[in-house]
């Protein structure tokens, strides 16, 4: 099996599964999940693990991850963990981070060094309700990314913009996605 | 000190809040943050723990928290963490969750039990530029809530209702937000 390796990316693993959804495009189809419960105050925890994608369940993890939100005392709590809107940083910069690296991958460009710093304003009057003109999410989110690659600039400035297009977690910030919530009657 | 707790959370620490952003709204404004390090495929990792809010840096985290992104085999990783779609999932559980659990405190709502289910879908074909048409974010996120209160069915629904329109994290979700990524020139 040939196992080249570009930016830590299996190269002859991607070419199989772009020409398997090409071949059948329900393949590309995921359904990620996540169980939450409520622990106390602003503290709650959220296990992970099952998700469908490729046409099947996935079976490939032994346990599931776990994960503590928290808020810190200016919020009315004791910094159990990070808290929610922290969280979501993390998983845009995470996103943008790995879109980054495996487009580079497909242009064949080698990455040597990837870090982002991450900023994002909220105004608190939108989530207590004081200011109904307030929206209670973000405001604005900057990333600034510190890249170092075998490339001229230049493709890394497309490469940046391309990145922007095309990571999930960008899309589902900068887009409107509906979230639809129901209370379970049990 | 008036220590009176409903849902876990200080009521008098609520109101002091409430009312000093009444008085100088600049105190709403929070800026949060978090820096992430790529290590190798789709392997990266943050770091969270200094904010601005209430008018200072927040100087109450000793140590910063961290967060390891990563990838299931399927999509050519190791399972190193949770992957950043579903790190989007447990940041909306937990800001509904929050955020209800804060407004039933403001209604003298005493919860007694909380959990969330959360399911998302997404097209891989975004992410992999494979068909413009298709968003690369999530299409649709559900939430189905279990709630256990000592109120009437009709004042959950209500609560439900106005928490969606508060969540930070679900308002920045169902609202585009701009996202700026710059390059650093470093």
């Amino acid at each position: 099996m040939n196992s080249v390796r570009v930016n830590g990316l299996n190269v002859q693993a991607a070419l199989e599964t772009i020409a398997a959804i090409k071949a059948d495009k329900s393949l590309a189809r995921f359904e990620f999940r996540a169980r939450n419960r409520w622990i106390d105050g602003g503290e709650n925890r959220s296990t992970i693990k099952d998700f469908y994608g490729a046409g099947r369940e996935d079976c490939s993890r032994m346990s599931a991850f776990e994960f503590t939100n928290g808020e810190p005392p200016v919020l009315l709590g004791n910094n159990e963990g990070a808290n929610p809107v922290e969280f979501l940083l993390h998983a845009l910069a995470g996103c943008v981070t790995t879109t980054f690296i495996l487009h580079a991958m497909a242009r064949g460009i080698t990455v040597r060094e990837l870090r982002t710093e991450l900023e994002g304003d909220i105004d608190l009057q939108g989530l207590l309700g004081l200011d109904d003109a307030v929206s209670p999410g973000y405001e604005q989110i900057r990333i600034r990314m510190h890249v170092k690659a075998d490339c001229p600039e230049k493709d890394l400035d497309d490469l940046l913009a391309y990145t922007q297009q095309h990571s999930p977690v960008c899309n589902t910030v900068c887009r409107p996605v509906p979230v639809i919530i129901e209370r379970a009657m049990d």
